[in-house]
């Protein structure tokens, strides 16, 4: 099977537009920036860079071309993330002394795979493979996950640094701050029953997302908004975190040995809260989604406040007509807005703005089939100890994310920008 | 609400029955034996004579009767294991190191309890209030369990010793190796639908099994046996723990650092594979269900085979109508055995034998409640990175499981009697 | 070489009290309380009986008779305690995991052993060969030694215990305080000059005490007395522990590590400060040496007080002269006391009550040799980190102890009777 | 008391010539380089070229200007190394994430400080007061401290990337392999008795070298030379890392923990044995001195070669008459070369090539001061667990060493250019 000429065309495009966002969101960053690993869980920006260049490289140009050599041989092992079945690889807490190759090498190894792969689109002219499309198509998208990755590692990176540095300057266009109106929160009913969530139909989803099945839902309500830090700064203040009725058995674990008080982020000053953004720190706006949470603080937070986290089915069965609107990373906001951009709908910032911890932990769907071969590694070897995420952020790209994407952290996960949106049960 | 002369009679003698269990099972140990604590998650035997003791007066002497009296206010300390809202407590890792109470001192602590409680329970008579009865049925529930759990710590206490101390003699009665047929497997197919699980109906149950509720499942296949020791050593012969193919990412990352090459307790020797056992280390017996293993190496062993893991719900209802028959405590085998007992049906072995790890992570069902108070810690707090377990073990009491019964460890626990049974799809 | 009827009967009269003094302090604890082991450090009472047996069996009865058949053959595996040289070990941190052999066990192999101890004395008659009075004369300053382990990790045992059991009770006849006056601390000053350290001459003496060898001393001086509670809690209340410019830099990343606010077994009450014993805890007295503080504590309050520790040269210079007198084992005061039993030397309490830290380095002496086979693993290789301390203790044999004896810990090492005696420069 | 004018001149002069040579040690590297900290014990070059420049600015600008403004006021936190008594720092371990100041602003900073050291320089004339030059004094040998560190931690740093990128290349006209004859080891016999050790006389020196002070030494002999690559290797070939009785008890545990089989930084290889140095990975020169051994495996060797190592006073007392000749970092070499340079003394590369273990912990000299205030924990508080080792390296400036000069590290350290040299004792 073979895609024709306009969707090779398409694909060239997207392709392009992609991969140049990478090195555009690289390029606010000083080469020593590009190399630092503040904490297991992040990855230095060039590592970033090179591995998401290294997955064209060695699961399409490898793949499909025998005789294709190397960029560098030992590429393989220093950008392969976790690919256990195509060879050993640099440990992942290590990435930070990799000084080399340079942020000047990296850049040709991007620019050395991107001619490799455009000219194997130009040559196959329309009789693209489907394989191949698909393959450069789970190569776009990795891209632009690590794209997210990149933003929330370098903000953990800079948070880290008592300078607090600046990934770029507040762009006054997109401060929703003064223009909206704080939102009523409302519950929204829904009546449930035997549902069908997961991907089906046209376009690209990931094999975590299929088949789509059957599901029985109980009647029960959503909240309209995410959770605000305004209503989160409410748990602080009556004890949240001294409490551990409304705590996990782990999380509470966590809180104590970690000594949380708040969010990631958070500061306390005497004239009042402050937190760090990508943008430097500024003080906290009450009426922001409350972000960098943990599943732990998020399950705590809707137990103090009688209600409970949804479920992934109840999440997206809700927000399954909605249009994929909101703050996401092309607004350049790099931050949760006050206010909607565009939503009609009585559920607001579905998508956009801050992932959303539901209450499920991240397992296969019924009868479902992860990829052939070492990219079966992708998303089926981590469904163990997870939880899902639903909704996508402000640092997500809008062409990347769809009512049934499911995003998955481990519990005591913070540095992403995670939010709390209330569900409940309805009798 | 009160019961009847009858009931508490049935209470009193289920209370006497259960509670000298407990001191029939520790009788078999030197007291040196009963403090030790070989790693983190084991209790010594004394502890838990204590803490389930403890439970009954904490839950009901001192929470019915204002002017109790305790026995030791320092039990309260020592002997809490974990319900935070109650005050504090001795840590978890340190229970080794309570040389003192004596055991001496802990049997009068059970006496002084014990003849508390049948005081209690014979003053109130004929109309002992529901919420009495509540209280001493989970305090006996609770003993059970701790039971199970002396049995499977104070196996892993002594596997520690070079010694490889018996807890026991082998009971000759008990060994059905010889007297059984080795059965033929066959995988049972169940049709799937809207169906129901969780209890419902009289009878003890605890919160984490209710309410009944509707789930939608597909037709799928079980397998009418537990796997054996056979079956999971050609796993091993084939190089199972060498192949991250088969693997949970952390269930591979548990492997490399752990160094696993094989369940907990084998060894391997130059005319064969043992194991360690509560009545001393014996030869592998190939026809036995195959034991001590992790959720990993359960979930592992499952994808080698081609097959997958039930969910619970799965397990639920293909055993829902299954007699609670098998190789339980009172049998006194404290180890699963080859053949059955006394199953007519086409699945053997749902109860007794071996906990089988279902491919479920641990959450609560759709509008559960937590007990109130501090009760509800008993359970609902550790839904988050556990693993169900369902059926019993050859440690279990034969009346204490269900087929709702929900037992749950994370996914790297080893030192219960915990098996493997094989699902899956059909299409 | 041999040695005379005299001389065997001397050894086998020291034999038979010293193995039955190990056994009298045992004879004080719960069969429960010889297993525990709180922390690394320490090993549980019923492994000192045992490995100090093996001593004898293992250097001596199987070095000496080819033919000799073990007791358990396992024993030497379990209870060698760091003889690299033959055979691997039991890993010392978990000693506490060896419930068996059980006591009875232990006191059934002590009974062994000592039977053939004596036998091989009592046969040997007036030929006893020197090497082997010399190995048994070692077995038994080594039982002395493992003597006052099994104090010192009996007392940190019991400290962790919510209870706070006593070891024995408290002796009203070795009671000082009352009887005795304060006494005038003074500065003794010390010539110096090219003087000689080490052992020589007759009796028993370790091989790191050996050669005498010249070393040349500065004039110095050094307290009439240790330091007390009273002076070191001045330390205390003036901050003390919250002013690095006192510490050396791995003390101070001690302290703040560890959250050291005053020495081991110290606790702040309400009415003043209280110190745990092997009889319970009491109120602090703070006429008594200061007691269970590390190396790094010591150096500070030294620095603090605008003084410095002795070098081991200085101490053993000063002390060289004075008669074994003192607050030892025998008196079973099981602590340090006020005032002096007997002295009448301007130089108080050099021997008895508190081990003195000294600021010299554990290192050999020039030219020295360690005793040749497994058995030079005793000390020499222990030469590395550990910090010499002179003069015995409460715990300590008075026939045990000499002006040449040196005992070395960590620097942060607190459990051990350790305390302070100052020095300073002449010039 | 005041420096005359050439004095002045010649500080400047010094001052000028240190400063611009870590400058350019640092040019060799990419400004990705300068940011990495591959373990803790390193850091990264820019921290180093920071915090030299902030310990002339605080303790020379702002000591002796009140009203002096600092360059950045963060500097003060990010860039103090260790003094406790000046305020709080930010933690070693975590100097790697500090991307920022940028190289750029690092050098403006070494400018701006320039600038104003020299400036002050100046303007005193002829009236520098002594205790302004002491400080610069003190601050360009620390400096020269830190430009061996750049060089042993950039070689540690890249020795960690797979990519084993060189620093520099290798320059042929260091290269004495061929131009030089394998000399022949002899044993220098040394009288001994009382002497005197320590710096006297002018010049610098620091306050760990004063005073001159006498030490009792027996005769002994030191070897010509110090042990090579091959010597080495005739031990690790003859099982040296596979036999406890060699090592010291912290040792041994050292090399099962961290599974040591050979030095840091070789490599075995089909064809042989290689070595990673700052100009690359390169076959193991046999006759080059062996460098980057532990404490634990120089004591370890010495003792499996029937000798010693020397103490610091014996090494110090037989070098003291020798001529400060040697390969040091001013011959560009940054590695230990065969054979000598200069030298016409029977004893060998007493300087330069690779620091030599001492047997002697790190302790202050009898009646020593640590000078006065802050600059007090420059070495003082470092001495415990720590070991002397005397002579410099190819990467000391040979404008840096002499022979009263200690150098001190922990037992476990390898990434020092350190070495071996045997002594023993005489009879
Ligand atoms: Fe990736
Ligand atoms: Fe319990
Ligand atoms: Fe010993
Ligand atoms: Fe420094």
């Amino acid at each position: 099977m073979a895609i024709d000429q306009v969707a090779a065309e398409r694909l060239i495009g997207q392709f392009e537009r992609i991969r140049s966002l990478s090195e555009k969101l690289a390029s606010k960053l000083q080469n020593e920036d590009t190399i630092i690993q503040a904490m297991p869980d992040v990855s230095p920006p060039k590592w970033h860079l090179a591995h998401t260049t290294w997955f064209f490289e060695r699961f399409i140009l490898k793949e499909k071309n025998p005789s294709y050599v190397p960029f560098n041989p030992k590429f393989d092992y220093l950008f392969n993330s976790y690919y256990e079945t195509i060879g050993s690889y640099h440990p992942r807490h290590s990435r930070g002394v990799l000084s080399r190759p340079s942020m000047d090498e990296v850049y040709a190894y991007r620019d050395h795979i991107n001619t490799e792969i455009l000219s194997l689109l130009k040559n196959y002219e329309d009789q693209l493979p489907k394989e191949v499309e698909d393959l450069i198509e789970i190569g776009l998208q990795h891209e632009q996950q690590h794209q997210e990755l990149l933003l929330t590692d370098v903000k953990y990176n800079f948070s880290c640094n008592p300078l607090l540095p600046s990934y770029t300057e507040s762009s006054s266009s997109t401060d929703h701050t003064n223009s909206e109106q704080k939102s009523q929160v409302t519950e929204i009913k829904i009546e449930g029953g035997l549902v069908e969530i997961g991907f089906t139909g046209a376009g690209f989803s990931f094999d975590n997302e299929r088949p789509r099945h059957k599901v029985w839902l109980n009647a029960y309500e959503i909240s309209s908004h995410p959770v605000t830090n305004g209503e989160y700064l409410s748990f602080i203040e009556a004890g949240g975190y001294e409490q551990p009725e409304h705590w996990l058995s782990d999380g509470w674990a966590t809180v104590k040995k970690e000594k949380w008080k708040h969010p990631l982020y958070w500061r306390k000053s005497e004239d009042g809260w402050y937190t760090f953004t990508l943008t430097g720190e500024k003080k906290l706006n009450l009426d922001e989604p409350v972000c960098h949470v943990s599943f732990y603080e998020a399950d705590a937070f809707a137990r103090w406040s009688g209600k409970r986290l949804p479920t992934e089915a109840e999440w997206e069965h809700a927000m399954s007509s909605l249009p994929i609107e909101g703050n996401f990373v092309e607004e350049e906001s790099f931050h949760p807005m006050v206010g909607e951009l565009y939503s009609k709908s009585p559920i607001k910032k579905a998508f956009g703005d801050v992932w959303e911890w539901t209450s499920s932990p991240y397992t296969s769907y019924p009868q479902s089939k992860p990829l052939e071969g070492a990219l079966g590694e992708y998303n089926a070897k981590f469904m163990c100890n997870q939880i899902v995420l639903r909704g996508g952020s402000c640092a997500t790209s809008k062409w990347h994310i769809r009512p049934t994407y499911r995003n998955f952290f481990q519990a005591d996960k913070r540095w992403q920008f995670s939010g709390i949106r209330l569900a409940g049960d309805l009798t």
